[in-house]
């Protein structure tokens, strides 16, 4: 195990009917920005369970934060919270209306000119406004983290920052949310955190016994969990088992003292922002790529994820690996997700356009910092 | 699952060398009481390692906390904290070190009555002095929560409390103070830490099922680095995954929205209290006669912990609970820790003089609070 800093202080308030306590966790006098999506708050109860709760603070909405949330939304919101002297963000939706928030509250204080260096350069985020959070959708991990992924479109980039600044003070999962979730987004909840998992599991071993059976325990209960809320969505305790698993998947615990790869997230974004595919999607369709032509360097975690995770225990190492992969691309298609680029229309040009871009940037991605476009070309072209 | 909230930002800094981090997360112009245990800090270079790291500011030490640390120590060391003006904490030590360094935290800033109220009452702790942390031995889990216990000489009572107030700020936890200590704390370490995961494990299902296969986790991860450290005290790979066990095993992840037992710790801290038994050695007598005793109550998860841990997959119910239990005891033996009343010369007389005191007190323990002088009295008699 490698050394390591950890520290999480955000406060995870879990369960049915919590909702009510938000109020109680935002500072008395705060006056808040409310954000949310597209709008299905106002139809499973939440808003009006937010804003019961809330009663007695100043309160100012700033609604239609899109998945991949926008720069270009998220500005606008960053001159509200000027104007309007905004001093708490309550966050009220998924993922993306997080990652925006998160935005949001380091783009108003940041002092160092265009806040767009936060993304585009890392400017270093010495300061934002504190968040609250109402979570309404399991997938991103992003209420018990400090990272965010905001979105371009003038420029098709979809790009990363992090800092603990921009960890929510307290996240409300109260597991009922997923009741009135659309099938279409319970299954990216599970590809999503499941992906998140890989990231942090799938490289090379360092004797890490308790991150890679933490790894292991989150996604075995994926793997039986996720179906089951898919089938019932209204199986509570599924739902719960289900939430927290997304929550410990991308919380930073597992990924304390061993290496990480997220070139699977580097390459799925490019799928998003040139061709608007799901996120989890992009995740599932790249991952079987990556596992393929890195099979070599990651052998042993895949043999062990597949002797673990998937029950695999015959064959050779050769013969191992092809089963987990397959394993694995067979549960995302089982939950509805293809994991093939033409499922999505996607054609060899967008290939190129990806490799180019890579090739400019100068980078190279995974665990090793091996992957760059001649590697992008092999994982995407096996995906065809 | 039941609904939860948990918090826990304690930041931890982990890995070899690492120690010369301390000065830098201590607030600057801090005034410093060092507080140590029995002097083994000066024979291992972790004294010197720290003194080095906190050059620059002013430090009064306070050495000869005791193993179970005692009431009495600690309010010689309240006296000095409040006469020096004294602004931070540094625990130097085990868990004993610091529980103490906790209480006296708490103990320095109370100001409703006699301190002792903070555990004899559970009088709330508004306010303490921050904490920081260099652990010198894996076992308790004292350095990533807010719990202490402490003992108090003159009545022969060992007691706890707990509060988010005394969570340390910072600990940094270096796997190398493992390579000098004597095999009986290693031992003892291992099954404290194994005894902790299990009061939060075996108890009954609640369909949590990622709290459960953590708690597997690193149960499984005790049973195979115990051994390897108490073989070889240099390894340190061994060394870091057996000291993160032990912060895991008690840092409430694994505890919440779970039933939680405790009643192992309760009945063993009498042990201690009249026959100074150290403190894990009291968990590996208590715990078998428990699993037997409520063997009908805790069934399921004695299965689970059987056939999950053990590999346990044949047999009646009976038979599993019996061969778990069996397996559990031989672990214990295995690493040096006798698990029998007279192993230790305890006598009968104990058994009475203990039933008697929880007959005064009045209340049970255990995940049902259903625990009692009738109960303990056959728990003990199980271990004679």
């Amino acid at each position: 195990m490698y050394n390591f800093e950890y520290q999480n202080p955000v406060k995870i308030i879990f369960g049915k009917g919590e909702i009510k306590k938000v109020g109680a966790n935002i500072p008395v006098g705060s006056k808040i920005l409310l954000t949310y999506g597209g709008g299905s708050i106002f139809k499973n109860g939440v808003y009006d369970q937010v804003k019961a709760a809330i009663q007695g603070f100043k309160v100012i909405e700033f609604g239609g934060i899109e998945p991949n949330p926008h720069y270009e939304t998220l500005m606008k919101a960053v001159e509200i919270v000027k104007n309007e002297n905004i001093t708490f963000l309550l966050s009220v939706g998924g993922g993306s209306v997080l990652d925006g928030t998160k935005f949001i509250a380091a783009a108003a204080c940041f002092d160092q000119g265009d806040p767009w260096l936060i993304l585009s350069k890392h400017a270093p985020v010495k300061n934002a406004l504190p968040i609250g959070a109402v979570l309404t959708l399991p997938a991103t991990g992003s209420e018990m983290n400090g990272n965010s992924v905001v979105t371009r479109v003038e420029t098709k980039e979809k790009l990363a920052f992090g800092s603990e600044k921009v960890m929510p003070v307290f996240s409300i999962l109260d597991p009922e949310v997923i009741f009135s979730l659309p099938e279409k987004q319970v299954a990216n909840g599970v590809v999503d955190a499941f992906v998140h998992v890989i990231e942090q599991y799938l490289t090379f071993p360092v004797n890490s016994p308790i991150q890679d059976r933490f790894a292991e325990s989150i996604l075995k209960t994926l793997i039986v969990e996720g179906p089951k809320v898919l089938a019932n969505r209204t199986d509570y305790e599924s739902a719960a088992n289900f939430m927290w698993s997304a929550t410990m998947a991308l919380n930073g615990l597992i990924g304390v003292g061993v290496p990480q790869d997220w070139a699977t997230h580097m390459i799925g974004h490019e799928l998003t922002a040139y061709h608007g595919i799901d996120h989890a999607r992009t995740l599932a369709i790249v991952l079987p790529g990556i596992m393929h032509i890195k099979r070599e360097q990651k052998k042993d975690k895949i043999v062990q994820l597949g002797e673990r995770v998937w029950g695999i225990t015959e064959g050779s190492v050769d013969e191992r690996i092809d089963q987990t992969i397959q394993k694995t691309v067979e549960f995302f298609e089982s939950v509805g997700i293809p994991t093939r680029l033409p499922d999505y229309n996607v054609s060899t040009e967008t290939i190129d356009t990806i490799c180019e871009r890579f090739e400019k940037r100068g980078f190279k991605v995974g665990e090793k910092a091996d992957i760059g476009p001649v590697e992008i070309r092999l994982i995407l072209e096996n995906r065809l």
